[in-house]
């Protein structure tokens, strides 16, 4: 089960979870619904290194994840943090009938910005709150 | 001349250009091309703003940039570097005939994953070079 266990690196918050690719995605967008985060954005990255370069890759998607609310509260507070928006989350295959789940941590690409925003650094909290729980509960 | 001079901030790199905002966002879509960058997905925060939250915001976008060759590369060294892909280039209305464009820094982007690897810096110097061009360009 060590597989399993949810990891927090300084990227953000990961796991291993035994569902073929194409499942996992599934439960991943699903866990995002629950959680109030829509899918704005969403890159296939082994059919976009195949059309523009021509070479194979791995099963591996970026999913662009936003709470509505939430984005508009830190857009009200900083017009420029477009930048970090969405919230990235990347599912991609590991071995057969395996994938990994990571998600962005929202209050370490803030530290970046070096905000001491009061408001921003809540939403950054909250965000993070509810990315840990979906990849925690997949 | 101020507005137009090229800003940096640990953001990244940004500009107020003379254009009303549909000009502005055709204008950098021409530029990202001509450095190597597709447009892998676009957020129209306004449409969306109002679409979830029925609230009125100005015209703004977000860019998803991406460079194929260097994604690659950089997906090669680092599988998990999707949480920090694409390149964010962001474009909003301003005042009556102008717009801010910015793109984010890649190389502080890569800075919060406390990088040691050389080809990652290497990689981000060489996508920070080319959105300063692109943004000092407009």
């Amino acid at each position: 089960m060590i597989a399993q266990r949810l990891q927090h690196s300084k990227f953000g918050f990961s796991k291993t979870i035994d569902l073929p690719f194409k499942e996992a995605v599934q439960k991943v967008r699903g866990a995002l619904k629950d959680e109030g985060f829509g899918i704005l954005c969403e890159i296939d990255i082994k059919e976009k290194l195949k059309e523009k370069l021509g070479v194979d890759f791995r099963d591996y998607v970026i999913l662009g994840a936003c709470n509505p609310p939430l984005a508009y509260r830190t857009l009200q507070q900083e017009i420029g943090i477009g930048l970090l928006l969405p919230c990235n989350v990347i599912v991609y295959e590991t071995e057969l009938g395996k994938s990994e789940v990571a998600a962005i941590d929202a209050k370490t690409m803030l530290s970046v910005v070096g905000s001491d925003n009061a408001t921003l650094n809540s939403v950054a909290d909250e965000v993070n709150e509810k990315l840990e729980r979906v990849i925690s509960g997949l």
